[in-house]
């Protein structure tokens, strides 16, 4: 058999003529997606089922990430990178678990993983009409949004009521359209179980990071624990592992090319629905700036780490996350412009504006609707002050501090239900927390090399941002305000958590004067913010309706953190002309890339084993080598990272992490040419765990032998 | 036929049974590669012959470049970037045929090529015994390179007497062993006939080169030019094209996967038969010195020509060869890590040690070879100085003006055998020449920045730097002394040749006082060179000796900028795990790439004659596209851009022009596995020039109707 340029053109016009295999499904509508004819083996009623204990009751949220219970007693398989904070936290420059990797040899070794927890949904039902009937006629846009605000938590704090210990959150669905009430349980201790050293988690780096080929061993094992009698409860050695419904059988057999796959997972934002004129503000304004923002950033945090290995943990995390995005945005970037997707998108618009002005009914009521949504994009990218004051609180951590425990202190004047939602009574706890995990982050010569940049830009931006910036302390005061601040100590913050508005004013710190001189113009642009976010809910909720009307079909709508089926098969792929890319990694790639160059280095004792061929059980019988990446065209987006890959069985046969660089526009439209997710075979994530750093406990754990 | 990720393992697996197409063979071996069992259908006679017209008499070379005469009229096709210098030289901001491409209606409409050349080898003979006669025993290191040098000139003056126009050159093929005497004619009236515009032949630019695929239709055409009797001249209105010997025929049916393929040309440096020391001198010393250097030379530049078009095009020349190589150095430190090419080297120097050690008179001869050349390299590892020295000449175009005529006065008081080589009678002319040419790329401000940068580094780098940044000017006095100098101005140079080295003192001008200082430093500096060149050429003259002996076979010389061939097949290759390159890319993927966005504009004829598949006679039958590059596993290095690339007729398909990016380390070693040259198709050049931009006279005089 002869591989030639031309077999490449026979099976890309195959591929063409497969069904596009786009779609993060409401899990709810599983069972008529007619998986049987794709390969799964399961019954739909196996995969979900509201009644009985199913598939989906393995599937947990592990942070901002999905992770799968893969043991009766609460072990959880998840990627290296959404266990990072737990594995850098808890690293010191003695105990560098992050270089060295971490292995708790029995369950009293585990270590608390601060600030995680994990998320399992109970139940789900509709709550659109309920949510709708909040809006009356003649209600401004930001009246509207408040009213839907308002009632949403109104919801929320009465199903919790109902069921106690577990926690209610409404989501919408589509904008201004359909909302659903998911009732969730909190478990708030997690451990730290097993951690395979950086060089193999994020192997590859940066460098690697959005790219395939990819032999990055993104995995990790966490373990959910809850109090003796089975609630849930803060950290004790007294509390026991959790005992889920139903867990997740991992294949040690893998997968194979062509196979079916499926993903369940929480994928966080799609913009598919959006329009022509999102996709413009996105690709002009928001992305170019995000990148710019992004790249000096990263760069000041490089130059702080360099030398100083204590800095460059503290920092490890952030930077990390910024890269991540950084290189996504610009991968957006390139494939917006070179996919010209907002150039289809315009086309389709113009279809359905035809379609809109064909009747007299219909244009009265939408025919101004696509120009509408427009202007306010219009009006966004002539406002790019509010993303610079944004970027005052996510770049500098301080003002970040300052501005979170100012805010605070204001919005808990107000009623329980008036107030913001991270400050509502059953939120403040974990909004505090997340603060106190950043503060672990914070260096405070780098946050003010940050913060100098960010206040030049602002004076040199323009009328609008000058006018800001005049609001703000001068760089020449940064000496002093840095240190003369108390923000950066844990325990002031705590403190500073109990005081009224007053009381922070007077306390005179110069990090928190900065941000009460700014705090009037603050709440004037969230007001904007929400004013525009309620006119946009309106107008979406309309596009989705005349859409439908148009089409005749019904959409899936854009993701939205809640739980999400995807299916496809394990896939190659042509990213450019006269290139293929195939869908399986394997060990030999990864030592082939080792160079012993960061980000290029592997463990030697996993050079020693692949040169000897000690592949135990997990060699690919047609590869001849561990198989470390699989590629496959399921449709997936951030917060799909952790989720599990599973076979037609329903078994684990991967751990999602990542997409491939041009799959970084699936965000705003999914092909089947170029939409490929990445993950670590699971092979490579048992070879690890058991034959290179003999965690065979945990094998036998998930019932491999 | 389905295309599986396992067809990729069995391709793998076939190609490394072939045999490996290593060799840039002397033109005089073309009769003893059994090239006919490979797919060559012309006889070798007809390939290359002393005695009568063959192929090779349609091959020259266009200053640094390859290129081939394509009609009777002394048409050359020949790279984009080879005829750049011509093409930029030649353009203005009002008639910049750079960006717009050039294109003569005909000959009168030609643009001499100023400071062009054409070279066309007349023959050669193997003058060894009578270079190595010039040595006696007890010469040192120094002497013995001044006597070979001198005995070189000798012969070479000699040769040219008995044949005059032409000129004489000897090569040395072995270092320190063998050595041939070349006889070539040299045109100087050389013009541009057509180029296209940069967007098409330089498509990519500094992101695609050293890149596969590839889509650059990096092809240009010019003319030679001699006077009505059929002697080479400098440029006149009267002069007329000039009748090669040979031609070589254009095939509009270019050529397809798998096909034979050879290249003729004149590559430029290997160091295949170099030691794993020096390898190591160039992974650790040579090539991050030199990336370093680049790197920040071309931003320097680059700033220096933002927003001002001008000064762009003046530095745009200088700009693309510094990324070249730049590019090429980065390549070629990733291949030495990656493929451990010291390490193999080491090996193999290993088992010569053995069998060198294995005889005892063989060990008193030979025993300290290896450890002796490896001493070279060391003491020069340990002179980075040296480095910063030659940068300082190379980088800033003032202190290389200074240097060229004081140099050059210094040696023009000695007589002719003795000087160094370019001051000779017989090259002074075109010493010159080459001055007068770099003077159009010269920017005073931005040479000012670049030579600050150079100082500051000197100061800072060491003891040795420290010394001889104090007989350099001080970074306070450049602004006085680019104000003062008169260098930047042709007319003062021109001037500046005749005078005498204290004549030269006496003008005052502070770059040449700068230069005057330094120079004693040069000279000791160039000894040493001389002295290590001698004692190289010895000892690698030895190495030659014994490595036959030991492998008991014939070793293809490095390359040297002599007339070579090498041949191979259209293939594609798999650069990484899991990704597999296609050797011919379409029209349809630069389309693709085009995002109107620099350097990835397409000219807009070009973009709508593929949206109406408007290929003419150019599409690939089974591709049904006009294929633009051509890849291919024969062995080329720099020097060999503009080499035809020929069919097994014979016939012109394509003009090499790069090497893929894996493929810079050839020129430390060869591998089947990623040794891939990259052309232009000839069908995307006559598509170009005929279809697109309607030069169809240039086709018709190639006999493509």
């Amino acid at each position: 058999m002869k591989l030639s340029l031309f077999t490449l053109f026979l099976l890309l016009a195959t591929v063409a003529l497969a069904r596009a295999e786009e779609g993060m499904y409401p899990i709810s509508e599983v069972g008529g997606l007619g998986l049987a004819d794709k390969g799964l083996k399961l019954t739909p009623e196996e995969v979900f089922n509201a009644e009985k204990t199913c598939l989906v009751d393995g599937i947990c949220k592990v942070n901002g990430c999905t992770g799968s219970f893969v043991s009766p007693h609460g072990l959880i398989i998840t990627n290296h990178h959404c266990a990072y904070r737990a594995i850098q936290s808890s690293s010191s420059t003695t105990n560098d678990y992050l270089r060295d990797g971490f292995y708790a040899s029995d369950l009293g070794d585990e270590i608390p993983a601060k600030g995680y927890t994990v998320r399992i949904t109970e139940s789900f039902q509709d709550v659109s009409d309920q949510v709708l009937s909040a809006i009356t006629p003649g209600m401004s846009y930001t009246e509207r949004t408040k009213a839907i605000e308002q009632r949403q938590k109104e919801l929320e704090k009465s199903a919790e009521k109902k069921h106690l210990g577990q926690r209610a959150e409404v989501a919408e669905m589509f904008a201004g359209k359909t909302y659903v009430l998911f009732l969730y349980t909190y478990i708030q201790d997690v451990r730290l179980v097993f951690a395979p050293p950086a060089s193999v988690g994020n192997f590859g780096g940066e460098v690697d990071n959005w790219e395939w080929p990819r032999h990055t061993g993104d995995f990790s094992f966490m373990r959910a624990y809850v109090a003796p009698d089975g609630s849930t409860a803060e950290y004790s050695k007294d509390n026991v592992p959790y005992q889920p419904k139903r867990f997740i059988q991992v294949e040690p057999k893998g997968v194979d090319e062509g196979d079916y796959v499926m993903l369940i997972g929480y994928p966080g934002r799609t913009a598919r629905h959006k329009t022509a004129s999102f996709l413009s503000y996105e690709q002009d304004v928001r992305l170019p700036y995000v990148v710019d923002l992004y790249q000096w950033q990263i760069e000041k945090m490089q130059q702080a780490g360099k030398g100083d290995r204590a800095i460059a943990l503290k920092l490890s995390s952030r930077m990390k996350g910024l890269a991540n995005v950084e290189k996504r945005s610009r991968g957006q970037l390139k494939g917006l412009v070179r996919k010209d997707i907002v150039g289809t998108r315009s086309a389709a618009e113009s279809e359905l504006q035809t379609f809109i002005n064909s009747e007299n009914a219909r244009r009265e009521k939408y025919g101004d609707l696509l120009k509408d949504i427009a202007a306010v994009y219009a009006e966004m990218e002539s406002s790019q002050h509010e993303l610079d004051v944004q970027s005052l609180r996510s770049a500098s951590r301080l003002m970040y501090f300052a501005f979170a425990i100012y805010d605070s202190a204001v919005e808990r004047q107000k009623d329980d239900l008036e107030r913001e939602t991270p400050y509502m009574d059953r939120n403040i706890d974990l909004t505090r927390r997340r603060l106190m995990l950043a503060v672990k982050d914070y260096h405070a010569p780098t946050d003010r090399v940050i913060l100098e940049e960010l206040l030049r830009r602002l004076r040199a931006a323009g009328d609008k941002t000058r006018d800001l910036a005049a609001l703000l302390p001068s760089e020449d005061s940064l000496d002093e305000l840095y240190s003369k601040t108390s923000l950066g100590d844990p325990e002031f913050i705590q403190a500073c958590f109990d005081k009224t508005p007053e009381q922070l004013a007077a306390m005179n710190d110069p990090a928190l004067a900065a941000i009460i001189g700014l705090y009037p113009k603050y709440l004037e642009l969230r007001e904007q913010s929400k004013s525009r976010e309620g006119k946009l809910d309106q107008l979406y909720g309309d596009l989705v309706t005349v859409k439908q009307e148009f089409l005749k079909q019904k959409f899936v709508p854009d993701a939205n953190a809640t739980l999400r089926l995807t299916y496809g098969h394990i896939k190659g792929y042509s990213p450019e002309d006269a290139v293929y890319k195939f869908p399986i990694t394997t060990l030999g790639g990864a030592v082939a890339k080792a160079t012993g160059v960061e980000p290029f280095v592997l463990p030697s004792a996993i050079i020693e084993k692949h040169s000897q061929g000690d592949f135990g059980k997990f060699m690919h019988p047609k590869l001849k080598d561990v198989p470390t990446g699989i590629l496959y065209d399921t449709d997936t987006t951030g917060g799909n990272s952790g989720s599990p890959i599973l076979n037609g069985e329903g078994r684990l046969v991967g751990v999602n992490f990542d997409r491939a660089f041009e799959a970084t526009i699936n965000d705003f439209a999914w092909n089947e040419s170029y939409s490929r997710s990445i993950g670590v075979d699971i092979r490579y994530a048992l070879w690890i765990t058991g034959n290179v750093f003999g965690a065979n406990h945990l094998l036998k754990e998930m019932g491999v032998e």
